[in-house]
C-alpha cells in the first residue's frame, strides 16, 4: 500500500503542514524505528525528540511545536491517529473460516456462520458459538457455553461450562474463564469444598489478558461489564461484579464478592479484600491494598489504601523520620539542660 | 427436586421455626437472588438484610435474631448448611466415564476403572491413573506420573514427569505441577541451568487453583500436605514443603526451600524469601513480606513482616508523622525562644 | 553408574581429603536426603550441619572447616559441582525425536532435523523449527514463528505469530510468548484496542517460567536478551527490552516500554511503571515498586523505590515512630510546664 501525505491527512481528518506531494508513505512505525517512507507520531514528552526521527511524515497535535520542514499532519488525538494507521497499514491477518477436521466439536453444539475452529480446539455439548468467532488451537469451550458474535479465543484458553460471552469478546492465550471459586467450609481445621455452581458473564467488548483467571460464582454470576479490559495474570474472585469500561492492569487480585463501578482503573499489583464495594470513576495506583468500601471518584494509593495525595505526602514525610528522630533527641537533651 | 421445610430441616439436622407445611422448596440461592421457592442463608453482617430477601425459607444460626414469620431453619453452622444445600439441589454434573478416541493414552500407561479421559488429553508412558479420575481436554500427564483415586484434572493443566498425586486431588485449569524450579549457577555473570531432577507430591484432598505453578524439587520432592487448598496464580518454588490444611490465596509467591507447618493461611499477594521455616497455625495478612523464620501461632502483616497488631499500630502511627513533624518544628521554635 | 571418590574428584577438578578407595558412589542428593552411597554438598550456613548428613562423600569449598574423617572433595564452587554431579548421575531423559502422527504440522512449516513434535502440538504455516528442538503436547507455534536450535517447548505453551526464538531457548509450561499488549485508545470513556502488530524476540539461552507472559510489541519487538532467565507468573509488557543475563523472579510485573540493562536482578513481586530506563547490574529487593529511571549498579528496595540501605534504615526508623510520638508528647508537656 502506498499513500500520499494528503491522502493520509484525509484518512486521519487532519491538516497538512509542509506537504511533499511526491512522497509515498508505505508503512507506520514508532518514532525511533520509522524510516523515510514511514509515518510516525509523537505525544509529550516524546515530541521533543521528533527531529531525531527518520519518519517521512509525523502526526502531531495542534498544540505541539513546529517541526523541521518535514511534512506534518496535525490531528486532535495523535495516539488515536496512530491506532488508525496501524489498522490501515498493518491490518489484522484474515483467519480462514473453517472448522478443522482436527478439532473436536460436539454434534450437540450450535455453530454460527463464518466461524473458525482450529486444530485440537474442543467445543462441548450444547455450546453455542456466534457468527464470526475464531477459536484457536487447544481452546476448551465447555458444555452450554454461550458465545456471541465475532469473539476471538486464543490458544490454550479454558471456558468452563455454562459461562456466557457477549459479542466481540477477546480471550488472550491461557486465560481461564469460570474456574472454581476458592470457597471452603472449615470445620475442625479441615476445609471442605463448597460447590461453585454459578458461572461467569463477560459482556460485549470485554478483553481478558493472557493467563488471567476469572472464577465462576458460587451461585449466580461473576460479571465483567461491557468494554472492560483486563491485562495479564489478573485474578477475579467468585461473585465479583465489575462495571463497564474499567481497566485492570497485570497482577491485580480482586477477592471474592467485590462490586466495582464503571470506569475504574486498577494499576498493577493492586489487591483488595473481599465483600467490599468500589464506586465508579476511581483510580488506584500500583500495589494499592484496598481494605474498605471506596466512594465514587476516589484516587487512592498505599496500603491500607488512602487518598493518593495523602499517600504521596505521607511517603515524603516518612523519609524525614530518621532526621526527626535526631531532632527529638536533640530537643530532649536541650530541654534537660535547660531544666538543670 | 422438591423438598418440604421439614425435610430440609432433617437433612440439615436443624430445627424449624414458623413451619409452612404447604411450602415446596425447589432450589437454593444467595440472599439477594433467592425467590419464594428457594432456600437461602445468612451470617453476620448479612443477617440484618434477611427481611429483604424473597427466599421462601432462611437458614440461620441459633444466635441470630427472630425473623418476620417466614419459615426459618436453625442450624449450628449456616455456611456449612448452605454448602450441603448446594450439593442437594445443584449436584455436580456426572461426567461420562469413557476414554475418548481423540485422547492420546500411551499403551504403557495404567488406567484404573471408571476413568474419563477426554479429547486431546495426553497420558504418557508408565503413568498410573487411579480409579474414578476425570481428565479433561488438553491436560498433559507426563511419564511415570502417579495419580490416586477420584482426581479431577481440568483443561489445559500440565503434570510433568514423575509427579505424584494422592486421592481426590483437584487441579484447576491451566495449573502446572512439576515445572522446572528456578535454579542456576552464576559464573562470570552467566547463569547455567541446574537440572531439576526431583518431583512434586500433592497429598490427598489437595486443590490447586487456576494457572497456579508448583515447581519440582532440584532433588527429592516439593510437597503439598493433605487437605491444603491453593488459589489461583500462586507460585510455590522448588523444594517447598507445605503442611496440611493450609489455605494459600491468589498471587502468593513462596520462594524455594521454604518449610511451612499445618493450618497456615497466606492471604493474597504474600511473598516470602527462600530457605526459611514457618510454623503451624500462622496467619499472614494480604501483601505481607516474610523475610525470616516464623514461630507457630504467629499472626503477621507488613513488610518486613511483624506481628499484625504491631503492624496495624505502626500504620496508624505513620499517619501521624506529618502532624508530628509540625509539632517538632514548633517545639524547636518554642525552645529557641525560651533559651533567648 | 558407580564412581570412586578419586574419579569424582577428577570429574569436579577438586582435591580429596580422607579418601576411601573402596567406596563406590552411585548417586547425588541433598544434605538431608543423601545416604552412604551418595555424594552431597554444602555451602554456608548449611556447612555446620554437614556432620549430620549420611552422605558418603561431601563436596565443600577450601574455606569450609574440616569434617569428621569422612571423604571430602574440595572445589572452588560447591554449588557448581553439585550441578555437574546432577548432570552426571541424573542426566536428562532422552526424548524420542519423532513427529507424532497426532500432532498438527502445517505442510508449509520448515522442520529441522532431529526434532520431536509430540501429540496435539500445533505448528502453523511458515513456522521454522530449528534442529534438535523438542515440542511437547498442546504447544502452539503460530504462523511464521522462527525457532533456533535445541529449544525445549513444554506443554500448553503458546507462541503467537511472528515471534522469534534463538538457540537453546526453554519455555516452561503454560507460558505465553507474543500475546497482545495491553494497549487502548480511550475516547469518551471507551477503550478501543490498538492493534499489537510487533512481535517478541527471545535471544539465545533465554528461559521463560511456567505461565509467564511476554507481550508482543505494538510495533517493532519486545526483546529478552541472551541468557536472561525468567521465573513463573511474570508479566513483561509490550515493547519492553530486557538486557542479557538478567534474573527475573516470580510475580514480577514490568510495564510497557521499559528498557533494562544487563545483569539486572528483580526479586519476587517487584513492579515498575512504564516508559522508564533501568541501568545494568542493578538489584531490586522483593516487592520493590520502581517509579523512575534507575542508574547502573543500583541496589534498591521499597515503594517508591529508594537505595536499599536507605530503605532498610527507614524501615528500622518507622518502628520507632510510636515511641517518638510519646516522646514528642512528653516534650510538649515538659515545655509547657517550664513556660509556666
Amino acid at each position: 500500500m502506498e499513500k500520499s501525505v494528503q491522502e493520509l491527512a484525509e484518512f486521519l481528518k487532519g491538516t497538512v503542514e509542509h506537504d511533499n506531494p511526491e512522497l509515498r508513505i508505505t508503512g507506520v512505525n514508532g518514532l525511533v524505528e520509522a524510516g523515510p517512507k514511514d509515518i510516525s507520531f509523537a505525544v509529550p514528552p516524546h515530541v521533543e525528540h521528533c527531529h531525531l526521527s527518520k519518519a517521512g511524515v509525523m502526526v502531531l497535535s495542534s498544540e505541539d511545536p513546529e517541526l523541521d520542514g518535514r511534512p506534518v499532519i496535525r490531528v486532535a488525538n495523535p495516539r488515536a491517529a496512530f491506532a488508525a494507521l496501524l489498522e490501515l497499514f498493518r491490518p489484522q491477518e484474515e483467519v480462514e473460516r473453517v472448522i478443522s477436521p482436527y478439532a473436536y466439536v460436539s454434534k450437540k453444539a450450535k455453530i454460527g456462520s463464518n466461524v473458525a475452529i482450529q486444530p485440537f480446539a474442543v467445543v462441548e455439548d450444547d455450546a453455542e458459538i456466534g457468527d464470526g468467532c475464531v477459536i484457536y488451537p487447544h481452546a476448551y469451550v465447555g458444555k452450554r457455553v454461550k458465545m456471541g458474535k465475532d469473539c476471538t479465543i486464543y490458544p490454550n484458553t479454558t471456558i468452563r461450562e455454562d459461562c456466557v460471552l457477549g459479542d466481540r469478546v477477546i480471550l488472550q492465550s491461557g486465560s481461564v474463564i469460570g474456574g472454581d471459586g476458592f470457597g471452603y467450609i472449615t470445620q475442625n481445621g479441615k476445609h471442605s469444598k463448597v460447590l461453585q455452581t454459578g458461572n461467569v458473564v463477560l459482556q460485549d467488548d470485554v478483553e481478558i489478558g493472557n493467563n488471567t483467571c476469572i472464577d465462576r460464582a458460587t451461585v449466580d454470576s461473576t460479571i465483567v461489564g461491557k468494554g472492560t479490559k483486563i491485562d495479564n495474570l489478573v485474578h477475579l474472585g467468585h461473585n465479583d461484579i465489575l462495571g463497564e469500561n474499567c481497566l485492570v492492569v497485570a497482577h491485580v487480585g480482586i477477592s471474592g464478592s467485590v462490586t466495582v463501578g464503571n470506569n475504574v482503573t486498577f494499576a498493577g499489583q493492586v489487591g483488595t479484600v473481599g465483600h467490599i464495594t468500589i464506586g465508579s470513576n476511581c483510580v488506584f495506583g500500583g500495589k494499592t491494598g484496598i481494605t474498605n468500601n471506596v466512594p465514587d471518584n476516589s484516587v487512592m494509593g498505599g496500603f491500607p489504601a488512602m487518598p493518593m495525595k495523602e499517600w504521596l505526602r505521607q511517603e515524603a514525610n516518612l523519609r524525614k523520620v530518621g532526621d526527626m528522630l535526631k531532632r527529638v533527641k536533640a530537643l530532649e537533651k536541650e530541654l534537660a539542660e535547660l531544666k538543670k
